[in-house]
């Protein structure tokens, strides 16, 4: 399965895709509504950019207690609209209903041309290794930082360049961590890859741990496009 | 807010929905997850019908616990899939996720030609109002035929005819019943409707109640077209 769905759309492929979070699973203890809001536009938006596409519409379903107070809808909703303001797109719809614990649906709606499109397939033996950023970013979570560890950066525009440059052989986005998504690459182009430690760009929150080589290769939280 | 969020595309509108459900808020007791699945989508669909529109893809989105059984996926997967292949469209991508207790939510995508396209807004002083099928069918519901009430037929086809038609002066689904939904498009309108309960198209379901009319009136679960 690719980051994103795609619908043939002319000399352009409309991009799509949803991601459901829920409070019991997916945001730590003491998140903030306002970066939850956050979270769940960026990592969806982060799918639209490892596909070279840029965002054109939102939707998003939220299901909470009716007992939660109307601030913290609010405080969702203010992260969401900051995080598309950021990055493009618009809210366009949505949906609310009544649930035992806060749930969040996005589905994102982005646009690329036909020729920019980036794929998972295509990375060839030879090719070399990127990623944006920095790696290893769930050390916040250890180290209490959970803002910062909801405070997603989409690569919008570093992808969108990437694509218009057409010289990505291959690109994903790396929310489950850089070995997973290694091994998701292998598997898709039939080709091996070999990853030099000290090339790593560790990020400096997970050199503060135990085992910053753990956190950058078998962690999720980095949505950053991992390209080759 | 209507129905569906809009997207300009050259001639055609895309038109998208987004509805979120929980076993705890929304699925009766005794849901069958083939009906679970064939629901989530159906009402999806009646919301794509009530623009005219014509469904395209579909994005589900699943959290479960991880404890349930296979086969209850599968099922909900199986209702889902009959679903679309009777009415139209593809599941193009979807998530899945844990989470405590069921939770899907449905992004439907459709689209209409411009001049095809129902809004709610349109209704005069002297248009007749319309309905399709029968009104109270959440009866299903006290008469123990859960099957039944999750076994929504959206209108996609009734829908497309009329706004084919273009007769229509405006047109919306009727989710949560027939005075409620009136309301709305009284107040959308600037107008009022005067309705004749003798030419209100009653369920024989709801007729096995001690009070039919407040079924027809009152009670959602009736996902058919309102138009005038």
């Amino acid at each position: 399965m690719d980051d994103c769905a795609v619908i043939d759309n002319g000399n352009e492929y409309m991009i799509l895709t949803t991601d459901m979070m829920n409070e019991k699973t997916h945001f730590p203890q003491g998140s903030k509504p306002y970066y939850i809001g956050w979270y769940s536009i960026a990592v969806n938006l982060s799918d639209i950019a490892a596909k070279g596409g840029k965002p054109l519409a939102i939707l998003a379903a939220i299901s909470m207690p009716r007992s939660r107070e109307i601030n913290f809808f609010e405080e969702i909703l203010n992260g969401m609209e900051d995080c598309v303001k950021k990055y493009g797109g618009k809210i366009i719809g949505g949906d609310t209903k009544e649930s035992p614990f806060l749930t969040i649906a996005i589905t994102a709606i982005g646009r690329v041309r036909k020729n920019e499109y980036m794929a998972r397939k295509g990375a060839k033996a030879g090719d070399a290794v990127y990623v944006t950023g920095s790696l290893g970013k769930e050390a916040n979570l250890y180290l209490g930082n959970v803002d910062e560890l909801l405070n997603v950066k989409p690569r919008i525009k570093e992808a969108h360049e990437l694509a218009k440059a057409r010289v990505a052989t291959s690109c994903m986005d790396l929310s489950d961590g850089l070995a997973s998504s290694l091994y998701q690459l292998a598997k898709i182009n039939g080709i091996g890859f070999l990853i030099y430690e000290k090339w790593l760009p560790i990020d400096d929150k997970a050199r503060k741990m135990d085992s910053p080589l753990e956190f950058a290769l078998y962690h999720g939280g980095d949505f950053e496009l991992l390209f080759t």
